[in-house]
């Protein structure tokens, strides 16, 4: 099945990047932005060939709809446009969790052509402008479909992805949360605490060297679509917090207790675990 | 007053960048490590003229003598040496604390000729192999005199880090001591954590995003030289580590609350503090 024509509602940093590599590959890629100097710039730059009506008019004629809105936003929104869809082959969404948007899916009977995505290439940069060419090269693309999905849907999706240079993996939904919240949601969260933490004391960026400036990255990440990925996936982000907490406290303890050896066996099992992983 | 010949023990990472650049600004660099292999390869590269003997005899002659050892080995080798440090001119280390070591140099009688250096350009990597020229170039580099010690030996630290392109900048030992824990012994600590409690569950380094790959980077850092950091400044890191574990707990209490608006003023105190830093 062919990629022809393409509705993609949100042209931020994974959005953007998407309309760039699809409209070099040959689709028609129908766009819109809720921020108008967004969607002038995507018209100018040709990653999208016309843009959607204000309210999305023309989506009706997409083969697939990708939803590349902030996750608490995607529910919403594809209930309003469910009686457009009646034509798309593929209904997805790129969003950080995959469980309520895929459950969303299935209440609205749109199970069978749905397909959640979460390609593993955001950062700390938002936006348009933070959007490029080749983004998705080699990334990992985790393809979450409903019980319902045909194969048909499974099979455009995984096309979808390779066409853009990603590595698409299926997994169920509610496993994906569950291992994002250690894998993206934790680091995310603790970058931004130690910048708040920095904050309080009154300590700069600028005061750090490269290594803390590492640590600290992500927390220029962009609050309202970490707001909504938190919120909705706090059953399992709120105990790998509280694992995180108590492992700064076994920490400060063997500190308070100059147990020297359990602080260096502490950062022993730190450089284990960065041993045995990519650099 | 020139730096001409220059004694320097340890050839990792720091100690290692310096010989290199000391050498090729003309210095005559007599080296000592304790890894057979890296002095050779040390005297190899040209980095060091001579070796100190197994006993560092020849420390003697050197009008400069640098410690590059781990913050705990410091103290007693400046005890040891200190019958054989009558000709230096300036006797200095490059510690990440600063406390310790210009107590021990003023307890010793070498207040006057000692000046504790700590050039802000680690990283995650450590040993000779890690080091490389131009290492210093912009490099903060903090200098924390004793209450004794002379105008001379000041001017000669400082020259000595301009040779090698760092910027130095003199403060007190103790107030260095309180801000580092927050800008880098905190955010190796943070790094240090995270990576335990993602390999406590199971989770490999290859699974996360190029975020946190960031966010756990100095993971990798060398257990032996963070754990003398950690527990010689204990008294600013506990508190340092608890302030973190406090806003952790911020965020997860907002989260379980389901509180909206706390958890997005979180993530953009977050992002405010991240905005107003270099990237």
């Amino acid at each position: 099945m062919e990629i022809d024509r393409v509705a993609l509602i949100g042209l931020g940093l994974i959005g953007g990047s998407l309309a760039r590599d699809l409209a070099a590959r040959g689709a028609r890629v129908l766009g819109h932005d809720c921020d108008p100097e967004t969607l002038e710039a995507a018209l100018h730059d040709g990653a999208i060939a016309e843009a959607l009506g204000p309210g999305l008019e023309g989506i009706e004629e997409a083969d697939v709809v990708i939803l590349a809105v902030p996750v608490a936003a995607a529910p919403p929104l594809l209930e309003a446009l469910r009686p457009r869809l009646r034509r798309a082959h593929l209904i997805t969404d790129v969003g950080s969790t995959k469980r309520t948007i895929g459950l969303a899916a299935a209440r609205l009977g749109l199970g069978d052509r749905f397909v959640g995505a979460h390609p593993l290439a955001g950062d700390h940069r938002s936006g348009w402008a933070a959007g490029r060419p080749g983004l998705f090269r080699d990334a990992r693309v985790f393809l979450c479909p409903t019980p319902a999905t045909s194969v048909a849907a499974r099979t455009l999706a995984s096309t979808l992805w390779t066409t853009v240079g990603g590595r698409p993996e299926f997994v169920d939904a509610d496993e994906h949360d569950r291992r994002l919240a250690w894998t993206s949601h934790l680091p995310q969260a603790t970058a931004t605490a130690l910048a708040v933490a920095l904050a309080d004391r009154g300590i700069g960026r600028a005061e750090l060297g490269p290594g803390g400036r590492d640590t600290t990255r992500l927390a220029a990440s962009a609050p309202g679509i970490w707001t909504d990925i938190a919120l909705d996936n706090t059953a399992s982000l709120v105990p790998a917090i509280a694992a995180l907490e108590a492992r700064l406290a076994e920490l400060r303890d063997a500190l308070e207790h100059g147990d020297a050896e359990a602080v260096r066996e502490f950062f022993a099992r730190g450089r284990d675990w960065a041993d045995r992983g990519p650099t």
